[in-house]
């Protein structure tokens, strides 16, 4: 996770690079530990199917990147006390549920290298066990009892929902143009780390303004984080590390790199554009020359740059706070979140 | 939906008939329109495909049983403003979420004569829609600002969700036992009408003692409905009046019926049982033998006399409140429930 040593950055002509997520990890760890003690105890249920399927996504583990979002700006706002743990817990589950139902809608059979629920033990039970998983968040914010919170969730909840058919409505659609596509990641990705950031203000009582300000910086970050992740899927650089790209360009999925280059391609290109995404018919090749046409319209670069900008903007949100380890951990999630794609 | 005449009834043999929906219908007729006009509402979105798959399966519109009956608890308590209307719409949104979802997870393409929301739109547009619905309910109850209410039925939902993944490990499986049969209709379908019950007495803010027999009210009534429902899909009676009969039996889905057949048969019938509904292996007949069997075992008149139990312990449970005409219609709607039967 740490970034690569600035020395090798700088031999290699890369900018410097200050990013990692270490300091993130390193100030909640302890957080984190309850918070998956949290999840585990409350995915139980004497329906045996439903610990063993969620156990199965649980422990595939991303990183908890949305929870640890809300133990530190919790910690940045002086929160005191346990609240933000089972909230960070609730934050998890409705990602998780997400997750679960995200792999139904997109057939996926494969997540973070292993077997998703869905393959292993079938649609029903992933849809029914995020439906289950989904549930229980609302009965631990219940249990937390803020009506704040339940807002600040339910809204999310319900904007995540738009946002995934919207893009479902967008999939396979090189009309798709770059409002429609910057409404659909705010939605699908941006509103849950935009609540979970403004939870951190809520559970620590702050006023409105940080509140705010909290709002705007996960939101922020939510849009760098997914312009980032769709970047990638494109990446030269990360194929030849040995990761796995291509699967949006697959699907016929719309993202930026692909809308910029389809604006900008001649009727040649955008014939092999609306074969490759809208008809699905790809042949071998066709991968590289998207990743060819993306770069010579400048379309990787400029996305790169919209991310940074969003980048940019979840630093500002953070200038109002008063200068912490939280902070110095957050700006840093920021910086590696960005410099991935150097 | 009125019951037969008396005459008629008294004529043909059967005990007389006194149950009927209409009253139900009647004494909330004003507050449903209501109750309608904000569902329809609160189902829009920017997202065209929401109101519009979502109006769908709300404009081939159930018989509304679950909102008329939190409108109706509302009435016998002397609930006063409009609260009860919003939660009416919930309790609709949360059951027409699960219906969705059910759809998607039984492969259903018609739903009450009409093509399901995912024959027409697709499972995925199914499966985030009916999430959507589900989240656009708990917004809906954080308006209404109740915790009261949001614990009721985010309970409600975890138990629901828990029913059906329990339902789903028990099909196709001759071992299913009545305890387990039982536990998963008290979970799939007693939950939320327990629960649409209880928050009439929470909207007028009535004692504990009146809540918990309107809980117990609705558990009773959810249970005997979903037996007879189960009991009617093997009704030679139904069939005889041109209604489709024999889905479950089709899916291999284990309900009450089955359970007491196969447990009273010998091993040929047992054999006969398990190619049915263990290997699917299903000829021309075997629906007319497995009725046949259930008849000779008195399986079906059992199922029968347990929701007739459930009926009069729902009515027992009515006996606290002073009769008004909204107990009428209450125990009407329970008659009018279990005399389906005959």
């Amino acid at each position: 996770m740490q970034a690569a040593p600035r020395d090798e950055a700088r031999e290699s002509g890369k900018p410097q690079l200050s990013g990692s997520l270490q300091p993130l990890q390193d100030l909640v760890v302890d957080d984190l530990k309850q918070v998956n003690t949290i999840i585990l105890e409350k995915m139980q249920s004497p329906v045996a199917l439903i610990p063993q399927l969620a156990g199965h996504i649980v422990a595939a583990g991303g990183k908890r990147l949305r929870p640890m979002l809300t133990l530190a700006t919790a910690r940045l706002c002086g929160a005191e006390g346990e609240r933000h743990h089972a909230l960070a817990a609730c934050v998890e589950f409705i990602h998780t549920a997400t997750l679960l139902h995200d792999d139904v809608v997109d057939d996926s059979h494969l997540r973070r290298g292993l077997e998703t629920a869905n393959a292993v033990w079938g649609n029903k039970a992933s849809v029914l066990v995020g439906d289950f998983l989904f549930s229980r968040s609302f009965q631990l914010m219940v249990a937390d009892g803020s009506l704040t919170v339940l807002k600040l969730l339910s809204d999310a909840s319900a904007t995540i929902a738009e946002g995934e058919v919207h893009q479902l409505m967008t999939a396979n659609d090189t009309a798709t143009d770059e409002k429609a596509y910057l409404a659909v990641i705010e939605a699908k990705t941006a509103a849950l780390f935009s609540a979970a950031c403004e939870i951190g203000a809520v559970v620590a009582e702050r006023p409105e303004s940080e509140r705010l300000a909290l709002r705007s910086f996960g939101l922020s970050f939510g849009n760098a984080f997914q312009l980032v992740d769709d970047i990638l899927d494109y990446s030269a650089e990360q194929q030849a590390l040995g990761k796995s790209i291509g699967d949006d360009f697959r699907e016929g999925k719309i993202t930026l790199p692909l809308v910029l280059a389809f604006a900008r391609g001649d009727e040649e290109e955008k014939a092999f554009w609306r074969r490759c995404v809208e008809d699905l018919e790809q042949r071998d090749g066709d991968l590289e020359q998207a990743i060819t046409l993306m770069q010579r319209h400048g379309a990787l670069e400029e996305s790169k740059q919209r991310a940074r900008d969003y980048a940019e903007r979840a630093r500002r949100d953070l200038g109002a706070f008063q200068n912490n380890d939280a902070k110095r951990a957050l700006l840093q999630a920021i910086d590696f979140c960005v410099e991935r794609l150097y």
